[in-house]
């Protein structure tokens, strides 16, 4: 291989030396590599345990709620709802999803606690009256957590997890019965497999699972550490070692330090495991969790139910947007905002005569060159195609006037101009420049035109001592070209000059938000305004754009009082 | 498994009538799963290229410039630097590379070109007296694209290859030789085996590679449809049965529709290709190409020299937002703002203890929990890891305020209130509340208690008909108590009030950048202005909020003069 020749410029130091490679396994009659994935694992949400403790701004409650409402609609059987006996808010959620959160009776609520006795008893009053909840204790086993965090050899670790294991079942038992429970040995991937196995089959040994109450030992690639394949070889090796295997689900919980978490689960699975825990979208620790809704759709894409319902992507992106306060990127699979599109001719060609040949067949099968799912699969539509090759998209519209003209338009008023060139695009069917854009933005919302009213000047002063704060704003504009003078009264001239307008016209109107920035730098540089005005019909935007602030603003309104005046007569 | 009893409430049309799965590749005798990385393939960046096409802003020659520079620096000894024959930018672009992109001698330029003649003659006059470049032609071979697209049999679809394949090493031997070849059957992985193998055999039967000037053979994944083992497994395939292996180069172009492209090109490595191409971070068509920053650090943390340099992940980081206008998500693999962050007290407690051991054992090795590369060999720090657990990030801080209280700090602002806050967090140790943090910046930027100056009113008029457009500005201030009336000119309340200012403090002071919006809905809402102002020792923010967006922003101007006159006493 030619890599050889190359001289390295790399200042980083000498990786042979710093970083030890992962161990192969041993097992070189695998399977796994002629498996397929056939049908669903069970899906279990770790949302608003691994994902929430991963925010910066971890969720409150009513972020919770939405979020575990999705989740229910969803379809997931299995939801993690926090570490209770760690945090009072997770323990009033536990509470709360048992005594409102109406979980229908396939639902098992999952939570996660430590080996320690004082957490235990806590989490049990946390799930009081839920039905068949999952009582989820781990704790950590690999070499190297053994050895700088705690201190302690194999028989020291094992016995801290049987110890948990046995008062858990207990406690359970006392309680009546009806609880389910999940072991897992933390940063596996991180054990030696004879380890993992010795300290799972003393697990399996004292929880007894049945037929009727399966023990899911779930199987963490806690840290991402290897190629996938090496994963497979685990839980293939696990699968084939582990004791009572019928009885035992084998979970699994893939991170992604290494961007192969998905890789490493679909491996898994093929290996033989039954179940994923995992997170919408990705998020979770570092580099986040496995990404259930990819999971699924990439199963869908081959054929197999994925038993959650995707149907509606953009309502999952919003819950997640929401309760996570974190983005979607553009490229992320399945729902980034550019993943259906074709930016290049040949590609949208090919899509097209696709589409084309699809209809013509009358074929249910879906065989389009560059699309791997149809975009309505999951409520996005065919636009979505073209739209940023016309540069029509919101994002696009909105990054060219920022880049190009300094222009930042506020989010509203981005959806609304939007709809105005996409009009232009459907009807050209060309790409727009980003001069025209401009043009056509200065011309509907600043220059106007045509249209009935226009700005001249205005003159403050206070409304007397009785009235403090109050100012008075006096005001001339042209009405079809006809000078009017104008007065209303305010907090400030925007508050006063809006009333004198709403006066003058008859008409209710009132601003719904403000903004302004300076186009250049400099004082005198001039300042574009956008006022969003509410009126009888609804909302719309109006732009000025002035080197004295007030004077941008009040031109603002009286854009908007054209647009206003404009809707009534069309 | 118990998916089984799940009762499916997806709403997706079914999946087993609409799509296919992928089928299977029959080689039982498979040796990739047993395989290791041990040593790095050849990089070839498509950033130029792949990742260009499918930018909402394709880039301009500075942007290209920029991203070349970096790639050089990074160590890539192949780079893709466009389409020339189908862009006249990208034609432009080629000739200052071989002109005045100071192209070391073991770097190769390399250009896509479609199979046509003109298009060819086009690529080589785009060419012309570089040293040792690529020419990269291709056309599609996939099943689909035959029967939709194309309308031809596997025989029409090979002879445009073999045709161009003759006219481009004809062209390259009458220009003296010194040219290199690369061909790929474009969507292979859609392509039957056997045909793939058919035309790529017929290829390398028209270029005759020899040792000294071997074919690269690009076996692409235009859209990723399978699970990463099928692709691993097909190009296991193809080394084994093409012909005159020894002098043909196996190339992967991985995207990354299934979330897999990493894994994919990991496990086609170990399947034996020699060769990748990619982009840095995965920029590129849809869900993008395969990241090769993340293959390089992969093998890095696995004791393997990956020949690329990452020592400074920031700077490449700021090259990728610069040149594709796009941002890197907070949780991609090793360059994310929150990968190196650890929020949970056991995952802290546990890097702690695994950083100490390694400074007591005075080892060369990295070994610490949940941190699986060193954050210094990418030049990113420890600090990183409870950076955001203190709540100090920019970006969290800009969050807090802009969700709780509804104030978007303009980025500088953001970087400015940054370095206090992190004080703070040093000082104490501990997580700020969001309060906190509101109540800081409002006593810092808005209320400043006990600063030397005080807006008090202001009042405008124009300065008189020979100076149109000019107003005078007479404000009330006290200073140090004491009523002061000042007077100044400009073309709005904001330049007339600073040049008032000015020559009242004997200060040049001037506003660098201004912006205002609403605090919340109704035209009577206060309004929060923030002014950068440009003094003789720097710059620096003043904020103001009033219901009176004029009196908001006189308010800014005075909070950013009274920290001017702080940062002259310290």
């Amino acid at each position: 291989m030619d890599a050889k020749t190359f001289s390295s410029k790399n200042g980083m130091p000498d990786a042979s030396v710093k970083y030890r490679p992962y161990p192969q396994i041993d097992i070189s009659d695998r399977t796994w590599p002629s498996k397929t994935i056939t049908e669903a694992p069970i899906w279990c949400s770790v949302d608003l345990r691994d994902g929430n403790q991963s925010l910066v701004n971890p969720m409150g409650h009513d972020r919770k709620a939405r979020m575990f409402q999705l989740l229910l609609d969803m379809g997931f059987k299995e939801i993690e709802i926090g570490f209770p006996s760690a945090s009072q808010t997770d323990f009033d959620f536990a509470r709360w999803c048992v005594e409102e959160g109406r979980v229908p009776a396939d639902v098992s609520l999952q939570v996660l606690v430590q080996c320690r006795p004082e957490l235990i008893t806590r989490t049990f009053k946390a799930l009081e009256g839920a039905h068949r909840p999952i009582i989820h204790f781990y704790n950590s086993t690999s070499e190297l957590q053994r050895r700088v965090v705690f201190g302690k050899d194999v028989h020291g670790i094992k016995q801290i997890a049987v110890d948990a294991a046995k008062m858990i079942t207990d406690m359970a038992a006392k309680a009546g019965g009806g609880y389910r429970f999940e072991y897992s040995p933390e940063s596996f991937t991180g054990t030696e497999l004879e380890v993992a196995l010795e300290i799972c089959n003393a697990i399996i040994a004292e929880v007894k699972p049945t037929a009727d109450n399966k023990l899911v030992l779930n199987l963490p690639s806690t840290v991402e550490m290897s190629t996938p394949n090496i994963y497979a070889d685990q839980i293939e090796w696990m699968c084939r070692n582990i004791d009572n295997r019928e009885n035992v689900i084998i979970s699994l919980h893939p991170h992604n330090d290494r961007g192969t978490g998905i890789a490493a689960t679909e491996l898994g699975l093929m290996a033989g495991a039954d179940r994923v825990e995992g997170t919408l979208f990705g998020n979770g620790e570092r580099t986040g969790n496995v990404d259930i809704v990819t999971l699924a759709l990439n199963m869908y894409t081959q054929g197999v139910d994925p038993k959650l319902d995707c149907t509606n992507i953009e309502r999952i992106k919003a819950v997640y947007e929401y309760s996570n306060e974190m983005l979607i990127p553009e490229r992320h699979p399945y729902v980034g905002e550019l993943v259906y599109t074709a930016f290049s001719g040949s590609h949208q060609d090919a899509i097209n005569k696709g589409m084309k040949a699809i209809r013509q067949a009358n074929s249910p099968v879906w065989e389009v060159p560059y699309l791997p799912i149809d975009p309505q699969d999951v409520g996005r539509t065919y636009e979505a195609i073209i739209r940023i090759n016309s540069q029509s998209g919101k994002g696009g519209i909105a990054y060219i006037l920022q880049a190009d003209y300094g222009i930042n338009l506020p989010r509203n008023l981005q959806v609304e101009f939007r709809e105005d060139i996409q009009r232009i695009t459907d009807e050209e069917g060309v790409e727009l420049p980003s001069k025209r854009i401009y043009q056509r933005f200065m011309e509907r919302y600043v220059e106007q035109p045509g249209a009935r009213l226009k700005f001249v000047d205005h003159h403050t002063y206070p409304a007397g001592t009785e009235h403090k704060g109050v100012r008075v704003v006096a005001a001339e504009i042209t009405d079809r070209g006809e000078t009017r003078r104008i007065e209303g009264k305010g907090t400030g001239p925007i508050d006063g000059f809006v009333n004198a307008l709403s006066s003058y016209l008859e008409i209710e109107i009132s601003v719904a938000d403000y903004s302004e920035h300076s186009l250049q730098h400099g004082s005198n540089a001039a300042a574009i305004a956008y006022v969003e005005m509410e009126h009888p019909g609804g909302k719309l935007f109006g732009a000025g754009v002035n080197t004295n602030i007030v004077t941008a603003s009040l031109e603002a309104i009286v854009s908007a009082a054209n647009r206003v005046l404009d809707e009534k007569k069309a």
